[in-house]
């Protein structure tokens, strides 16, 4: 214990930690969630449904305020028309990229709303017990973040599973509550497409697709104000932060046999060298290097 | 495989799911995270935050843009100021309650602005790379969204850590912009205070608090549209959806050793019966019965 005080480790610190196989299981998560657009028809269990609502249902939320719904859509008429706003928003979405940009735009596959064997509605009633709530004054959006933490919490639950969960952002929220007979009130969050895949790739879509790339996390960590992107407090001779997130030595503990290699695709000599794996892994043993 | 299908479980179903022990990980980080509002003055090591970090990167965002910035916060100073503004808020939180309630409120702690060893603000860009976003047409606030779910990935890595996270919501972000020199299309998303703590408690705090309760997880699920609230699909004598998310059934086979106990504190006879363990645990290993 001392000599964990005297490398900087806390005694304390270590003594809520989750066990290093848990913590593993929640990166493990985390790092291999994508977002999904192919489906295979496969109903997905009620009980595997069952625990990734219970999963969204155990979200954070302002003052306890819980104010998600969750709506599961399995009948195809209705998805027909949440298709077609998609098929409307798609083409309206594509006429903001010119030339080569909206090629590619178009060539992508966005959705699986009549694919997938099911589809859940992830929605926001605000105010839903009076309009005082602890914890909400001047940002009149909480419940909003409380309603997207839900969201998170079942797409993990998801990846877990096995299930892919795609997020389908482009509809009107006011065709939405039609078609869902959805109160006034009430905000339509998400509407996400489930069901299982045959392939959780190992990079996101869009960056296989060379859309986007992901952007190197020391480029987004700022200390004290804004402006201000070196850590002053940090020790001599210790990697700084902003090193830390980029490098794999924070992942060599906890995944000594994942890949850790900054020369694959995700990396560019500036991008994260967050652990990678073999995306022909199945996930259900960890992958080897 | 046919005996899997015959009982309703295709047999592709597993094929993607995590390990047991990886998927349980998921799970006691969900069910054991908690807004924290006690905080140790120990640092948090640079490693852990680093992985934190990471972890808040990987969230999922629309178009791939990751819209967050994280502001590592340590200066006192700057603190105070915030600690001022929250001290503001929360007296007009207080004024929206009477009576015995007000009182209530009155007597919860509802933030460790000084006293956890670090403050932690994520922030969303809208539009960072340019006004045309794939994936974002009528709803405006996708990218809010992302920036959500980093700060939901971010409070899960925490917890697996052992490290408390407790989100202060009742701030002003126009002080928050002016203190920490955000520019003006920048989105304060959540402020966060940010250390270990002396207890996770079983439940949360405005739970046992008796401010307010678990709401049942079967009375916010609907089917096909928002008036509907059976599953007109359900197999006859199968256990419907709404009494999987109520019952200890779908856990069974994942946290053999836990309570599942609807006569502790979280349940009255209608609350969810989802995992109890022990408060006194430590979290390291597996709670005992």
């Amino acid at each position: 214990m001392r000599s964990n005080h005297a490398k900087g480790k806390p005694s304390h610190s270590r003594r809520h930690a989750l066990a290093d196989t848990y913590r593993r299981g929640l990166y493990e998560t985390i790092f291999r969630r994508r977002d999904i657009r192919h489906f295979r028809p496969d109903p997905v269990p009620d009980e595997v449904l069952a625990r990734m609502l219970v999963a969204a249902h155990h979200a954070a939320s302002v003052g306890f305020t819980q104010p998600w719904d969750f709506i599961i859509v399995r009948d195809l008429d209705r998805r027909s028309k949440v298709q077609t706003i998609f098929a409307e928003e798609r083409a309206r979405n594509a006429g903001q990229f010119i030339g080569a940009r909206r090629q590619k735009f178009l060539s992508l596959k966005l959705e699986g709303i009549l694919e997938a064997p099911l589809n859940l509605i992830i929605t926001c009633e605000p105010d839903r017990d009076g309009l005082a709530i602890l914890g909400k004054t001047s940002i009149r959006e909480v419940e909003i973040y409380s309603a997207c933490l839900a969201v998170g919490n079942l797409w993990l639950a998801a990846r877990a599973e096995g299930v892919g969960v795609g997020w389908v952002s482009i509809l009107r929220n006011e065709d939405i509550r039609q078609i869902f007979a959805i109160p006034e009130h009430v905000i339509p969050i998400a509407y996400l497409c489930v069901g299982y895949t045959d392939d959780f790739p190992a990079q996101p879509l869009l960056q296989s697709a060379e859309w986007a790339s992901r952007i190197p996390p020391r480029s987004l960590i700022h200390f004290e104000s804004w402006a201000q992107r070196d850590d002053l407090a940090a020790a001599d001779g210790r990697p700084s932060l902003a090193e830390l997130v980029q490098g794999p030595a924070i992942w060599r503990d906890l995944f000594p046999d994942w890949h850790l290699d900054s020369s694959t695709a995700e990396a560019n000599g500036s991008a994260a060298a967050s652990p990678q794996h073999d995306s022909h892994s199945h996930g259900a043993v960890p992958p080897k290097p």
